[in-house]
């Protein structure tokens, strides 16, 4: 019955059908995104011969598509938080993160997260990636500035606020625009090239792992010029293979709230092909349902001046929040519509610069008037801004405790923007689940046992990044590049000790 | 380095470190709940041999626990949906319980189910499972008398009322108080213990799956009287073994919402380990997140007349719903504080007959004494009062659509119950992810390929029950039972075809 069956990621090679072996090398890489370069780095200046696997014909993932913000921080701060004013702490930071995590933090991932934090950046500093000391004191999805710092998560927001000393963690390259990713991967490549233990073979599809008979994982089948190859990864083989959210088959069936979303972001290899390997040999994948999904509604700032409503006219989050945490408030309301009401000076900002896409669901020169239009319960309205408007004049948001500096009273003539995701609005998602691995990137089973041999890393693993209701730009980078640090190391150690 | 490793769910044994086969079988059943004693019936009268292997010193499982109310109808109706004057079609039978499962449906499975619910009824009666032709006309979460036939869930509630035609499907075995689990599984027991061909293990633990060189399922590993047994199962291994909802660290990894919840619902085999075995060898879950998790708030049925609020003041459900889904809602919430405010006169039948446990928050003798006491914002509660109130004398819930019949305005004096988690109330829960399954009982990885000779059912597989918010009592035995049914026959039918 086996010699039916394709070669898939699903289905592990056992060494006793490998006749020969291909290629040795001590470390597989699969993958070469900022997981992938990472890990290759790492485990290279360990004394490893790495080998990467990479499907697309060129480096970069999804890391290259990104802004590469890159989330660091703490132990009093990397040099562009000081160097700008910030004193950061690792317990400021460790708190942070574990608030954003929530019920699903990993604590001892986010640890050494938090504690290693400015020896990543003083790492990454040293592989060439620039950073400008400077601070962009804005209210941004993005850095198009060359400045090297900016707030880019919840940090200043309630309830983030009042758990710990606000700090900003969002580090941006030196470079002008939305640039940041593409530039981040040239230089991780270039390190990469510079290795002579590294060895890079594109337009190269992993296949399957291969274990052998103490269920190791030893090597793996890739696709390289039409033939498959059984390499023989003697350290293990380190999954650097992205997430699934391109795989909709798989995001129906473990993450169906994503469905919701319009956009999927990431690249085309982000099949699930990795976790699915993982999952293959025993791995544990963990957090699968939950995922990024937002509803990117500033810049421009000012739309923070609004407030958003469901379709009881009811008000549910303080709006100056993190546009993640945003997008995760408006699935979970029990309502069908979700409108964004604004004045109709801070509508002239929306419709000279947004992303957001979201039609105008009504206007009205009274409350009255916008309450009939958006079908909303006489007086619902009404009745929403009142309260706001009285908690502006006091400079105390009491109930959802917006910032007082986002707090402006909301007077007709106003605006309503349709944010009900499926009407227009761009509503972009990736996925936050993966392998269950240890902070050393090794995979583990539902038991937490290692699955000896086999590492991920970045989105293949799920890493300290657990939700959209806590997420930070800059996160994804951040863990995608340090978990694929460790790993690395990990893979060069184990060789040691075994050879 | 696999001689150091214990024999775990998570660690498959190979043929090839079988020395002998301590027993062999057709089929081998794991667990003895509602799921494997139907699964083994349906094997053995298919012609195969079967035994079944469980860990307890009696057959029961979660079943046993339960009020074993059975979630059947569609075509037509069965016997005691006709006789009581209720015709129920599969269409509205399939529609409502889509609409219960929402994103994370299984159509085909749930097509089948609704299909051949009738003819499960049938069965289940030709086993000798008894029903009453009665309809207990009650608001209830349990039946305590012997009728056969109520409503469960939330078919009469907003929105499903106006998705399919409402019809009672809950049905209650005919036996006083809420003793049907054990009057069901002696039932089952007994029709097991008349069939030869099934033979029956106590106390003996299933420790790992068996698989050969063609990674097929061809047995398992079972610890019996102190000795580890290789068992082998010509036609493959049906895993019953219940949930995980006993194993607290699968809980807190996969479904870190249920850790908000006070009470575990299960038996204490519940430990995940049937779900760790079909991981093993490659078989994926799904769903894992998800959850069954209430507040169970009636009866008395007369807090139905109250309302549902959060810190705000602001109502956020029809509470007509059934008390997963008011459970649901409540932990959505983006809300520090959960109240139900109900009248003095409901108040006191609440303190004579309820399983909730939900302290008072607070009492007033005006409205204002009230949100003083609630620390909710001043107005806010009698904004949503007169809302709702008015509401009531015009017989129609505008904004949450409960139903008129439960419309009686709210006046003071006014007590308020405290229903947030973990401040007392009573908040059961228990999964419902597990093993993805074809209708068939086949289990599948992660590309949907059946993994040959692995069969799952009941909890241990995700079945037709997906989320608390579609939640209707008599789906998990319902769903336990049927599923059962089919894996064993899939497995008789495997074995027809290999030998």
């Amino acid at each position: 019955m086996a010699a039916t069956r394709k070669t898939n990621p699903s289905q592990p090679r056992h060494t006793r059908d490998v006749e020969h072996w291909d290629l040795e090398t001590d470390v597989a890489v699969v993958g070469f995104g900022g997981a992938g370069g990472c890990a290759a780095i790492e485990a290279a200046d360990a004394g490893a011969e790495v080998h990467i696997f990479e499907l697309a014909s060129a480096s970069g993932g999804s890391t290259a598509l990104s802004s590469a913000e890159i989330y660091m921080g703490g132990s009093g701060g990397t040099r562009v938080q000081r160097a700008t004013g910030f004193e950061d702490s690792t317990e400021d930071m460790f708190q942070f993160m574990m608030a954003c995590a929530g019920p699903q933090a990993d604590e001892a991932k986010i640890r050494n997260y938090c504690e290693r934090s400015v020896e990543h950046f003083n790492w990454l500093v040293g592989l060439g990636v620039p950073f400008k000391d400077s601070f962009l004191n804005e209210r941004a999805i993005m850095c198009l500035t060359d400045d090297g710092l900016l707030y880019t998560g919840n940090e200043k927001a309630w309830p983030f606020s009042s758990i710990a000393k606000p700090c900003p963690r969002g580090h941006n390259l030196y470079v002008e625009g939305d640039n940041g990713g593409p530039l981040f991967m040239k230089i991780v490549t270039e390190n990469v090239e510079q290795r002579a233990r590294i060895q890079v073979h594109y337009e190269t599809r992993a296949l399957t792992l291969i274990v052998d008979d103490n269920d190791e994982v030893v090597g793996l089948v890739v696709r390289e010029n039409q033939q498959e190859l059984n390499v023989r990864a003697r350290g293990g083989v380190i999954l650097c293979a992205g997430g699934f959210v391109m795989n909709r088959e798989m995001v129906a069936r473990h993450a169906p709230k994503l469905t919701l979303g319009t956009e999927p972001i990431g690249n085309p290899g982000d099949t699930g092909s990795g976790i699915q390997m993982g999952l293959s040999v025993g791995g544990a994948a963990i957090n699968m349902h939950e995922g990024f999904i937002t509803l990117p509604f500033y810049p421009p700032a000012s739309l923070t001046y609004g407030i958003a409503i469901n379709d009881k006219g009811q008000r549910f989050i303080n709006e100056d929040v993190y546009h993640g945490r945003f997008g995760d408030f408006v699935l979970r309301q029990p309502s069908e519509r979700i409108y964004l009401i604004l004045n109709v000076e801070h509508y002239a900002d929306y419709e000279t610069a947004s992303y957001l896409g979201a039609p105008v669901a009504g206007t009205g020169e009274t409350v009255a008037e916008l309450e009939e239009e958006l079908a909303l319960r006489e007086g619902s309205l009404a009745y929403t801004l009142a309260t706001y408007n009285e908690d502006c004049a006091a400079g105390n948001d009491s109930q959802f405790h917006k910032a007082p500096a986002w707090l402006q009273p909301l007077e007709p003539p106003l605006v309503a923007l349709d944010l009900t995701p499926g009407r227009g609005a761009f509503v972009p998602h990736f996925t936050l689940g993966g392998l269950d691995t240890l902070p050393t990137g090794e995979v583990v089973n539902e038991q937490r046992d290692v699955v000896p041999g086999l590492y991920a890393a970045g989105r293949t693993a799920c890493g300290v990044v657990r939700r959209a209701e806590g997420y930070a730009s800059g996160m994804s980078v951040g863990d995608a590049t340090f978990s694929g640090r460790l790993a690395g190391l990990q893979a060069a150690k184990r060789l040691q000790t075994l050879f």
